[in-house]
């Protein structure tokens, strides 16, 4: 693989091929240990295995070692908040949740399988994943609707031991980081003089809004689709409320066109549309991340029309915000280091790591380096499991 | 492989290979889609894995055909009856069930993940299942210890929609079957006239029973620790209650010695040592299935001085019943045929199915097929699937 940011237009999809590809589905299970003859059968099963089971009675520290739970990345889903298409259900989400597993393993060299479940209950959820702790290493979380989201990866975290992240949110979050930091090299800006407008407060406008006051924004002002997220706005919900505790420093009030006004960056992570004159009217030199798949915010070329940098979600734009860049490396280096969980030292670590490898070949146009990029996984894998060790978790 | 029946003593097994052997773990999970470049990831993931979730959101049966959990099976246990070695847990039973999966890609070209659970409660693991239904195709249950096993094998098979066997129960007794129509082919016996005593009334045991009686066997008594199980005797559970009532005919009393006394068919699946005499006492030309592992109920050699044929649960002597001629073949051929269950019918087909293969080459010392033979499974899921389309579950 290339580290090539292809963002020419590729020849469009037929259904033809897109279901042949998922004829069967996209996973496979293969064996690492011999079964091919009467001795490699003894060992890799009856009697030569009871030996191996003995030994982890005895000494339950040896599971990590002698099976494959320990580093296996269960993704799950419970189909509420698929892709654009909304809240589908565990069983249509699979198809995705079998892409994600794939990912890890193409990006990450983790093994994955996914986990869908037919209960939207926050307590089932969790309790089901306690049930089933000693199968897997990881939880990636992943198409949960917001707001329920935040308490479940809250819950699991405390429940379970091992690393789990919701990758809508914070996979998200660390390469919005990451190109804002590749963007302000561009420009030679600095992020704490920056005024940022988030569009979206749903699980990846929470995250983001988080991480980059814990990266030190000069100020954060979220909205959504009833307008700008303040302080004293009736009707809402506690991550909300939260959210309007740390930012709109400067006491914002309206919608979109009143936050966007001399704004410094926009970061769109809902659907809501936003009028070309929204972003003219953004300061100059403006950053825009106009993330919304398949339908961006605001189409590149018209923001181009203002902005110094313009991002989106898509392949076929140039600075495709992707979280493959993110997630593989983070569980990575989480599970290498012998994580508990993941901190948010690790998650800034990455999104450093990601800068980093763009870094080299820093442009307008190239702000992140290309989902493909073999270099990333390895370096956010090394930096995280780092982070991992300095914050004491590993 | 070929199909040789390899009784020879295979060299000691060292811990240094067995534990090297199962670092890591004996799975890993392999990718089936590309990933490797932009177009194929827009295919395998975002933006063309949304037709396909869609199209699944329409129409539920889609899944099916476009994820692989329609095949996958599940090897579930709570670790309470590993092997020889007991009660040991979810995480010290991961090798041998990922052992068992493992089998299930080798010799029946299935793929298999295993699920292991920190719970006993049976509510609890049927609820657990039944929340992650849509992940799976079908459940192997193993290592669940007795009696606790059969409530749970028939309050899974009623909560899921998908084929479920606990095959310690079947696995064995559909081996047992087929060896016992071997032996008496190569004895010119028939099973309708023969009396068999199986001593053990915990999965096996229970399971053997029945699927003897649904053979024709003449008539079947079953001895516990406690003595033949009767009834009328104190203090039966609910499942000896129901096996006294269908079992022991003639209202033998007493223990192993009164049961073995002129009976034909001697099947152990429990670790009680038998003495020679009692095995002397048999019939003239009497069988002997010694399947306690590793220490058989009586030394094969020491049964062959009295015994007409014999045969153990161990590699290292001739005509091993070994459950991995039953439960790959048995799963393929459900799930080839799209079955929502394993019927009794299924599992006698399995059986005669074994049996046939044996036929080819039959002998005293050669009354099932080798473990390794590649013919069996094939020959088993075709049979099944028959089966499956023959009892209109498919």
């Amino acid at each position: 693989m290339t580290a090539v940011n292809d963002h020419s237009t590729t020849t469009r999809l037929t259904d033809e091929e897109i279901f042949r590809a998922h004829e069967g589905g996209k996973l496979g299970v293969g064996i690492t240990a011999s079964l091919a003859d009467p001795r490699a059968l003894s060992i890799a099963y009856t009697p030569g295995v009871a030996r191996v089971s003995r030994a982890i009675a005895d000494d339950a520290s040896l599971a990590a070692k002698y099976t494959w739970a320990h580093r296996l990345v269960a993704v799950v889903s419970d189909g509420t908040a698929v892709l654009g298409l909304g809240d589908i259900g565990a069983s249509a989400s699979l198809p995705v949740m079998e892409g994600k597993a794939a990912l890890f393993k193409t990006f990450g060299g983790l093994d994955s399988i996914p986990l869908v479940l037919d209960t939207t209950d926050v307590d089932e959820i969790v309790e089901t994943l306690v049930r089933l702790r000693p199968s897997f290493g990881a939880v990636n979380l992943e198409d949960v609707a917001a707001p329920r989201c935040f308490e479940l990866e809250r819950r699991l975290i405390e429940a379970l031991d091992v690393p789990v992240m919701h990758d809508d949110q914070h996979g998200t979050a660390v390469v919005v980081l990451a190109a804002l930091r590749g963007a302000n090299a561009v420009l030679d800006k600095d992020i704490a003089n920056q005024r940022v407008v988030i569009s979206g407060a749903g699980a990846a406008g929470v995250a983001c809004a988080k991480i980059l006051l814990a990266a030190g924004i000069g100020e954060v002002t979220v909205v959504d689709s009833r307008g700008i997220v303040h302080t004293g706005r009736a009707g809402l919900n506690p991550v909300k409320e939260e959210l309007a505790a740390v930012t709109n420093g400067s006491g914002l009030r309206g919608g979109i066109a009143e936050a966007l006004r001399g704004a410094d960056v926009f970061v769109g992570v809902s659907s809501s549309l936003v009028e070309e004159e929204l972003i003219a009217s953004m300061s100059g030199d403006s950053i825009v991340f106009a993330l919304s798949n398949p339908d961006p915010e605001v189409h590149p070329d018209v923001a181009g029309r203002h902005a110094a940098i313009v991002a989106t979600g898509r392949s076929d734009f140039p600075n495709q915000i992707n979280n493959v860049l993110a997630f593989p490396g983070i569980f990575r280096g989480a599970l290498d280091a012998g994580a508990k969980r993941i901190t948010e030292g690790m998650k800034l670590a990455a999104a450093d790591a990601i800068a980093a490898v763009a870094a080299d070949d820093l442009a307008a146009d190239r702000i992140v380096p290309s989902a493909l990029d073999p270099r990333v996984g390895p370096e956010v894998a090394a930096a995280v499991a780092l982070a991992a060790r300095q914050d004491g978790v590993a």
